[in-house]
């Protein structure tokens, strides 16, 4: 084998100690808060079969799975015109696993295959990375986590109204305070598809309702146009989502003609929400929230950070129909689901993470020969029993060396072992940043380190 | 798409609420501990180029690697004989990317790739799961995680020292008592080869001194002396397996002619840990202990259950060359790995897990009415504000199907929430073991179930 230069595949990272702290922080609080919400955690595996992921996330999803190659001699199961048929083809005879896309398909599959031991409602979290095909771009990775919370075999409000409490209360841990959580009805986006004459383009509709952020208003109405849309009606909706009064925007809804019971659930939503919760919720109606995943049926929802420009740090949902696809019918869920990534840039951005993360010693023990070295095995030992996090320069050096590498991981106090202090039972406890030094007893060396 | 009856790829599986929370346990004290002994965590992407991966793990580890097909119209950068000369040249050709296999090589990849940001010694851990395509069986997986911590850039005999400290508290933590620390020194298994004739062909010797165990002594010499091996040279190495007492090894090794200092470093480290480190260290010489994994070329150990029959559940060693292979040479690394699988198996055979990790909820609300149940929202709320793990019916429903509900969740308390609570403020409060019950304020409900 010869020596190679190596590399990372395009679109995945790895994550330094540093990195990796910061993200624990944001991964630890989200877990904590799935956790007093009563979410239990489960894990499906990384490869799933294709016959599980594939038509579940459209053409395009389909397009950017990663798919596994068969082991063994995966040709000898096909024939010549398998080849010639093309790539396409082909993989259907080469390849019979993929990576998960998402957390939503495998908590389906796995709800389907374990119906008769779940007890509904089912609250599942779920902590993965997934994969996708993607072109890599700013923000946009092949392998990233995602961090989902799900009620299976509900239709109550309520657990539409426990996660948005739920998010209230990660975004307030995370001291990330800058964010509005956006909602709409997919209900509402259905009629508005229906005034302006595309009924049965709903999704064509929602597609394009979701680019006004980015093109304009101007040029989704040209495309709803083209769509075969009226444009006069194509103006009333645009202007109904100006509307700032929600009692207006309601009023204006029953007279479209959207259905009552899903205006009055939105009401009660925001009414449940408005009881006093002991904490600040910051949730809007956005008429023109439109989501891309076609699996939603009942309130969609968004995050967005205010504070930085940047996609939806988080979202979220109700479907009513998940299940179906493997067999199992009748099962409404809702879910949402924190975007790690985004959500550590903004962090990131507004310089949010707590100094104290980084994992630095709190001390470094220092000596000058073999025989201190070993004096120092049961100190550092002793330290670290008492949950103290001490390190041990771990080979004999030059006491500059052992300086030069303390100053290097930035630990605040070292603490010297040498003759002296293994005669005298004192040792050398040296402050990094005053310089200042001066010989304890074990025990108080203890105390001091403990107050820090 | 046709509804399909979804299935698990083979030797993949599904964690449910009851196994993730035992595996957390584990997982937990593993990771409470490596940061205990001052391992920053990283982590590496799932999916690794192949020309990292492979040639690291023999031919065999080759064949057992997940290959990922490149994504678009992979045959279009083939030729016609690429396909003539089969399935493995093929896969050169239409696969660029593979999963990792273990996370070992990943390790040396990011030392290699960031060595001018890290400071050495470098101790990391990483938890994250690998893939090989193995033929499943009990106890072993094609998806599993491994939990390693490593140091890279020491010499000293700290580091294994350490090591066994850190496998010790592990163990401790866990309450899994029945275990042994086998260790070994590969400088011993090369002698032995040269001793016997097989100088050249020390990783054959090596492999069929790890078969002992399963085929026993009098095949594994006759498998030696299939390679060419002196059988009386064999018997006395296998004689010298059989001696317990360690200094009489130790002298009959040097006679032998393994190296001094080896053997002076082996009994430095037994004298490191016959000082007294306030715990019970379980480690033996095992001579016969040769370990698969071709880079270790100094100490090894493994961990072996002595409560259950069962492969190792831990196993290390040191590596003085793991990044040559990147271009990056003289960095000598010595590390362990937990199998959490194995772990978890004999911590079920054993029933070690603590009954009260399982996740169920403090209390359940159930509800009479509409009314009833909005009003139970800021109530459950408030609960979990506090630390309780409160859970709500999410739905007007039956009080019957309520109570069935919180029989099969096993939750130990109900709180009623009527029209007569909601008017006297006063909470029914019900044990469910015993029956009782008793209208409390919330404050009282609150400090009765911060009791539990």
């Amino acid at each position: 084998m010869s020596k190679t230069k190596p590399s990372l595949p395009r679109g995945t990272r790895d994550f330094g100690p540093e990195i990796m702290s910061k993200r624990s922080f944001i991964i630890d609080i989200i877990k904590k808060n799935f956790i007093k919400y009563g979410f239990a955690q489960i894990e499906t595996p990384a490869m799933e079969n294709l016959s599980v992921l594939t038509g579940k996330y459209g053409d395009e999803g389909d397009q950017l799975l990663y798919k596994i190659l068969n082991s063994g001699d995966f040709l000898s199961k096909t024939s010549k015109e398998d080849i010639e048929k093309g790539s396409r083809h082909l993989t259907t005879k080469i390849s019979e696993k993929g990576l998960r896309y998402d957390l939503t398909v495998p908590l389906a599959r796995f709800v389907v295959m374990n119906q008769n031991e779940i007890t509904f409602p089912f609250k599942r979290f779920q902590i993965q990375p997934v994969w996708r095909a993607d072109r890599p771009q700013k923000g946009r990775y092949r392998e990233f986590y995602q961090c989902d919370a799900d009620i299976i075999g509900s239709k109550g409000l309520w657990s539409e109204v426990e996660l948005t409490l739920l998010l209230t209360d990660v975004f307030h841990d995370l001291r990330l305070e800058d964010y509005i959580i956006k909602i709409n009805h997919r209900a509402f986006l259905f009629s508005f598809a229906e005034l302006v004459g595309l009924k049965y383009q709903t999704i064509s509709f929602c597609t394009e309702i979701d680019k006004i952020d980015k093109i304009g208003e101007d040029r989704v109405a040209e495309n709803l146009k083209a769509l075969g849309a009226n444009i006069s009606q194509i103006n009333e909706v645009l202007s109904l989502f100006k509307e700032n009064d929600k009692g207006i925007v309601l009023e204006r809804l029953l007279n479209i003609g959207v259905n009552k019971e899903v205006i009055s659930n939105i009401n009660s939503y925001f009414e449940a929400l408005a009881m006093s919760f002991d904490k600040k919720i910051k949730v809007e109606l956005d008429l023109s929230l439109a989501r891309g995943l076609s699996y939603y049926t009942g309130m969609i929802l968004e995050v967005k950070s205010t504070g930085v420009q940047m996609g939806s740090i988080g979202g979220g949902g109700r479907y009513d129909d998940l299940t179906g696809v493997f067999g199992l019918k009748g099962i409404s869920g809702v879910g949402i689901s924190f975007g790690l990534d985004r959500i550590y840039d903004v962090m990131e951005e507004l310089k949010l993470f707590p100094e104290e993360i980084a994992s630095r010693p709190d001390v470094l023990i220092v000596h000058f020969s073999e025989e201190n070295l070993k004096h120092a095995y049961r100190i550092v030992s002793g330290l670290r029993d008492k949950g103290i996090k001490a390190e041990l320069y771990p080979e004999t050096a030059g006491i500059r060396k052992q300086f030069d590498y303390s100053d290097k991981i930035g630990v605040p106090y070292t603490l010297i072992v040498g003759d002296n202090e293994m005669n005298s039972g004192r040792y050398m406890l040296k402050d990094m940043k005053t310089g200042n030094q001066e010989p304890l007893k074990m025990d108080e060396v203890m105390r001091r380190l403990k107050q820090n």
